[in-house]
């Protein structure tokens, strides 16, 4: 059967025996692997493809032999810790201590502790402290752990997974790193071996990035969706005593998500204006930012997405509205009254507010739905700096203005008109316009020429009283993608 | 003209005539071509930038020498094969032929076969095959097959493509491995040349793990469109002699494709569950799963992606009910008929059913995009285990959560409605509510604690009776990914 | 704070001091680094991190020290100097005359040349051949100018960034193109020392890909929109006084949207048809095309994209049609008609073009976007040859003749309506249909068995009058991927 075939090359033909190593320099070194599961098995596999000879320790060697590619050799752990100097331990945190008897024959060598946890921080000590404290003879390296046993057998294709390691012994550290090189994955050095706990939590994080974000979203959501409540629903009953919860489903919540991504899309364009700002106050580039907006700098492609999906469904709540059979019964009651009035239906302020209202609306979200595009890891490499600052923050900022428009259309008099003031609770969009609008006056105060050229010469460098001398003119501008300039 | 001409710069610029070697280690090593064709002049191109010395034999080398880089030398075949160990033989297999009289020459030297088929299996004998049974003193090494002329032209980009190599001869295999990573190419061992017609078939195969899911999408599309039209367009047009064929088009493709789409999403979830099953009921996740349910596993991506795929355009034909004429004309007939009457048109069960209904169908394809999102390769790849299993796992059953309550609200009572049963057939949601209700209560049953603690523990590797010791806990969570523990 | 820790393990934990090379071979060479710029520290920083020496020069080492990874040596310029025989120049243009002092030490000396312009051809001479000319006795290197700061520190992740690199001695580029190695770049030869002005220009382009392109699509929608215009504003108020000013925002739009959309997408498959004539006329595939279909063969990814959003924000405005007030109003004021007529609304002929027109919509859009999804780079590097033009080839075509049956059951009658000839102009629609009937009678043309089989001969290397033997099979069809019979 040839369907899903391609899926497993590495592994399917390894039928040769002898060591088949492609890469260059990989000269045969032999590595011991302590353990018998799946990240044993995968490890051993991925090791042989990469022209390493592999010993395999087990303690029942012949009931594992089969489970090991035919290159491998697998043996009795005594005997396979002897043939090698670096031995990689697949073997659970909890039966370290089985290893105990080894401790004479393991003495002296590399053990590389690849294990996780369960959960974040699960024990006091990292599990490669625990090891090195057990084998105080070895030099324990700490590495491999965010690789997964599919990841080591589906080969190359995601080889620019970075694996992380770290060791008290610089040689060790190498020589472990020099294996990750050769298995296709770059190597990182994460310093001594109490960066272990930290390397052991990567792989358990869970979008750490995207935490803040999220629940911001969702607490706009809650703020904004009471309040619109409030006056779309509750004050027509209490008032009127007029039945509306039927709108609870889509039309509250289709108020609720252009003010939640109209708010997040200016949270995105904020904190670089407030970065420009006290660059201008301190009048230099290298006073480190408080950690609040160097936070916030480094999360605005997360928010900007979801202010984009924020407006997408948006988007799709609005074209939803002539589906539903509210809209639908509407129409028929104003049709029978129209005929009773025998009156030309036509308004023509209206039609011309919804038909701009509409216009900009779409525009917008063809913007975003570009900077959506281009944060895509493929497509975001693939630019040079001045297009995706051209993209991110010139599109992203001519967005911001047209969504001001759509929402001061959207408006129109109705911040003027006293009876949209229910319970003396303002018109939900007169709140949103505030940030957007003092962003947009910032930006312009800072393309004053005076401003400008003030804010130039900071990011190339230049302080009050003092010229540093050497510096990158193009470093300014690109290193700040992280920090300021990229927005403002 | 500056535009597109970042495309060649590899090209434009081998102005120079000496090696130009970036990569370090490649010393200088002389590789002959055999042939003047696209292939051969761009595979020259990259062998000169990746620092090689080039001798490309050609029959008339006056007139071929122009089309190869000037770094290469053009000479004639014999002469050519003289100065050389390893040769690429960039010919055409009917031309292999040809090339016998330089069999005296060609004694000893590494052959590769770069050539394609016109068609998967054309000949009965691989090339390479072929062509090592022309020449039984040279060693023959298949590989480059895959890679295209432009690829070799437009450099590094894509430079994680993988080169398919096999050979008889294990020191052959490694120099021609070496000198595809020199080039920028991931070298994958094969094995031996027997592999050869296989690695021919992999630039012929079309979409092979797309195959089975399209199908069975069009499959299912099939029956529910016939079983929508017998309910919609004959049983009116029979009945009461109704012409409603005017529904074929739009009306009732779009009943049949959230069917489509809501049966795709359960058969993702299905698999887990069976594979959960299996496990449970063998005590072990030592066996291997019948081969059906591992290709299925195999599929839940594409078969995902489809689901996805007729969500979207469910969602597309949904919004374009209200633009249609038929929509329009049987709302002015409604109007008509309520002037007459002058009743109230509100029906408030109605009302709040299609908001629900509405609801429940945007937060659906809100999630079901997102799931798509994240399984691009260039998001995928940035995700780790954790973050993966709980989008595609976690987020993906919430998303069949809300599909089934989304196909619920659409029901409401029409189940049990009687005037429903046309020719006795029941309603069309009624028949996919199957599959997934089944999958919720298996999922809700495995995670009682009883189950869910004995899952844990196969999945960590423990097996009824005895207890397997060397075995890393994370391998069986992440390499399961493949296998079953990702879903259920 | 562990949010957002990710970032930067490559600064956060070189705490060790001594050298943590990981990378196999980079047996801590020392390299210097003049300037303390953002740009020299980040280099100073991944120099470290790759397992270098790094000596910086400063002319304040004291205030400098702390702003270097601790495990960089940081002293006086000309100490630096003499430490090292690279030396990374990370100096501004106008700041290099202040190294003449130290001309004595530089003697001799390898010196990289990474610095950037503010614009584009801003000096008369490159960067590189200014400091050439200072120091005559140095050898000087351009590159990693394309790569920021900020890409250095975040490391490994975009490691398959392209460093261009030029020099007049070979020796010199190549060792510093082994750096790029190391540091995970990929070196690019660029040449001699005179394409540094090039080289200089790469990281100030602004997506030269994509502006004829755009400016294409702005073209045609400016004359379409006027066209329009003209026939459905101006025409009523002159002729009728009616004001229909009203539909200029989103209707006169949604007229013009598909039509750019449609023409562009016929403008991507147009100069396959001319290549593939060009190629008949010639009777071969190695003369070259002329420029301009050249750099037409090489946009139509561009075109196509630009294309598809049209054809999305055609779809998006369409589904907002109903929405507007300018709908609701006419549907009422047609309702009251309605009931004074008394007359059955429908109108069979009218609702079944509106199915299968929104219909052949819809298919259009969904093959459409399985084009612009297969077009992500992470995706199509992920797809063989064959994939990739059965995709982009033939379902692009199956989609182009889709459109066209859109068209045309849009026009339905109404080319041979007299009324619909306002101002003597056409409808708009014929006009659009003309390019894609010719390609798609073209492509039939080519069809025909005698065509196919000549098309077939030439592009495999056939000529006519004589018989070229060593091409390659594949690559006349692969190669071709940026030339012609992609396409056709």
């Amino acid at each position: 059967m040839p369907v899903g075939d391609m899926g497993k090359p590495l592994l399917g033909h390894q039928n040769g025996g002898s060591d088949p190593s492609l890469v260059p320099g990989t000269s045969g070194r032999t590595i011991g692997v302590l353990g018998s599961g799946d990240f044993a098995r995968s490890l051993s596999m991925r090791l042989v493809c990469s022209g390493f000879k592999v010993v395999v320790g087990s303690r029942n060697p012949k009931r594992s032999a089969s489970l090991f590619p035919s290159a491998a050799e697998v043996t009795f752990q005594a005997d396979a810790i002897k043939k090698t100097d670096i031995i990689f331990v697949a073997v659970f945190r909890e039966h370290y201590t089985t290893l105990c008897d080894l401790s004479d024959e393991l003495s002296g060598k590399i053990l590389v502790d690849v294990s996780n946890n369960a959960e974040i921080n699960h024990h006091k000590e990292s599990n490669a402290e625990y090891l090195a404290s057990l084998f105080p003879a070895c030099t324990v390296v700490k590495g491999f752990n965010v690789i997964s046993a599919w990841t080591l057998q589906s080969g190359a294709r995601d080889g620019n997974k970075q694996v992380y390691i770290c060791c008290d012994n610089q040689e060790a550290k190498r020589a472990v790193g020099e294996i990750a090189h050769m298995l296709g994955f770059t190597p990182v050095d994460m310093g001594a071996l109490v960066s272990a706990r930290e390397i052991e939590n990567i792989p358990l994080r869970l979008l750490p990035a995207w935490k803040i974000p999220v629940f911001l979203a969702l607490g706009l959501f809650l703020c904004f969706y009471t309040y619109n409540f409030i006056r779309q629903v509750l004050h027509p009953y209490i008032l009127d005593k007029k039945n509306k919860f039927y709108k609870m489903p889509v039309e509250v919540v289709n108020t609720t998500l252009p003010c939640v991504a109209y708010v997040m899309l200016s949270l995105v364009y904020l904190p670089g204006v407030l970065a420009a700002a006290f660059q201008l106050y301190h009048c230099t580039k290298y006073k480190r930012f408080p950690d609040w907006l160097d936070q916030w700098l480094q999360h605005r492609k997360q928010i900007g997405l979801l202010s984009f999906f924020c407006a997408a469904l948006h988007a799709v709540y609005s074209l939803c509205l002539p589906m539903r059979r509210s809209h639908r019964y509407l129409l028929l009651n104003e049709a029978v009254k129209q005929v009773e009035k025998k009156a030309d239906a036509w308004v023509e302020e209206e039609v011309w507010r919804m038909e701009v209202y509409i216009s900009f609306g779409i525009m917008a979200l063809g913007l975003l739905s570009l900077l959506a595009i281009t944060s895509l890891p493929s497509i975001s490499n693939s630019l040079n700096w001045r297009e995706f600052s051209f993209i991110q923050s010139s599109l992203g900022f001519v967005a911001l203005v047209i969504s001001t428009l759509h929402t001061l259309t959207y408006g129109w008099g109705r911040a003027f008109d006293e009876s949209q003031y229910k319970f003396y609770l303002p018109p939900t969009f007169t709140l949103t316009l505030l940030v957007p609008c003092v962003i947009i006056l910032a930006k312009l105060f800072f393309h004053l020429p005076c401003m400008n050229e003030r804010l130039r010469r900071i990011r190339k460098g230049w302080e009050r009283g003092r010229y540093v001398k050497f510096t990158l003119p193009r470093a300014s501008g690109e290193f700040s993608s992280g920090e300021s300039s990229s927005i403002v």
